[in-house]
């Protein structure tokens, strides 16, 4: 299984090392490896805060992906409006099981088009831009899932975004395991 | 102010991420500039489940530090054993106003001697191994602050250690602003 992470230029840094880290560390609690994928237009990237990162492949020779994640950030303010970026998320979706946003990577999704006619939540600081747009439903809890495309709140809420697709991908013990292995406790907080 | 971060190959992703975005988000919400620093022996460096990150100083060339952050991750097992960097550890600690580990990162502090006589945690899978150390008092919080050095139990504690340390550096309305802003909602969950 091949997950796909896209990064770009002024990328929040965690709102991509959060699921990043969710989905590799299921091949830590069982046999069948996932293969993880940074995609990004250039390299290196340099995120929001300084962090500069190598991807693993353009959006030109990104390999098949099954589910593809969309970080925000204020980077996204020049993605959304990037044709190539806009292209290769139209273009993928047509063969994913899952497409993912977190935070203000909601965005780029809805200059895709791929929100249309779907209920989305963004970070709390962009839900009324979101909300602009006439064909999408804004809900602001921490993630929406409509149908196979699942929308994040604010940065560490794409933590709980993996979380839900490694339920559903892996079942509830690999996600129980994962979760005791990076001490979120998610499923142990009431 | 200047926060250095040590990683070096296998280092664990989100260990080092989660206090880098905590730290790094106190300049988007007060005006005095915090500086981060990733600082490794080596790049790029290749963390343990692939992401590759440039670093933006060498142990050599690393300038005056802070507060100095020490992840974990299955590299450790060699970076425990590096002379350079258990060196590079001792002498920086003198100029430091605070050293904090995540993780396995105790393991690092432990070798070079930074926690003789002081209490501590780790991941909770190392406990027995940091408790072999006679002159460390294991305690499995998630958050271990003794004197001016700070360990942080697995993985994402390192982002609860963060928000300790950025409260008593910028203040409390900083840290609940960095919280809102990130939505890690560490200060409204009850």
């Amino acid at each position: 299984m091949r997950i796909g992470i896209l990064i770009f230029d002024g990328v929040e840094e965690l709102d991509f090392v959060g699921p990043w880290e969710v989905f590799s560390y299921v091949n830590k609690v069982q046999a069948h490896p996932t293969r993880m994928l940074l995609v990004a237009p250039s390299a290196p990237v340099q995120a929001y805060n300084g962090l500069r990162v190598l991807p693993d492949c353009t959006l030109g020779d990104c390999p098949r992906l099954d589910t593809l994640i969309v970080p925000g950030g204020k980077g996204r303010l020049q993605a959304m409006h990037d044709p190539m970026i806009l292209d290769f998320l139209r273009e993928r979706y047509e063969g994913l099981q899952f497409l993912g946003s977190v935070c203000t990577g909601a965005l780029i999704l809805a200059e895709a088009g791929l929100l249309d006619g779907r209920c989305a939540t963004t970070h709390h600081t962009a839900l009324d831009e979101l909300g602009g747009y006439p064909s999408i439903t804004v809900r602001p809890d921490r993630v929406v899932r409509d149908g196979n495309v699942l929308s994040a709140a604010g940065v560490t809420a794409g933590i709980d975004l993996a979380f839900q697709l490694v339920e559903e991908l892996f079942g509830t013990d690999v996600a129980l395991a994962v979760d005791r292995g990076i001490e979120f406790d998610r499923y142990t907080k009431t």
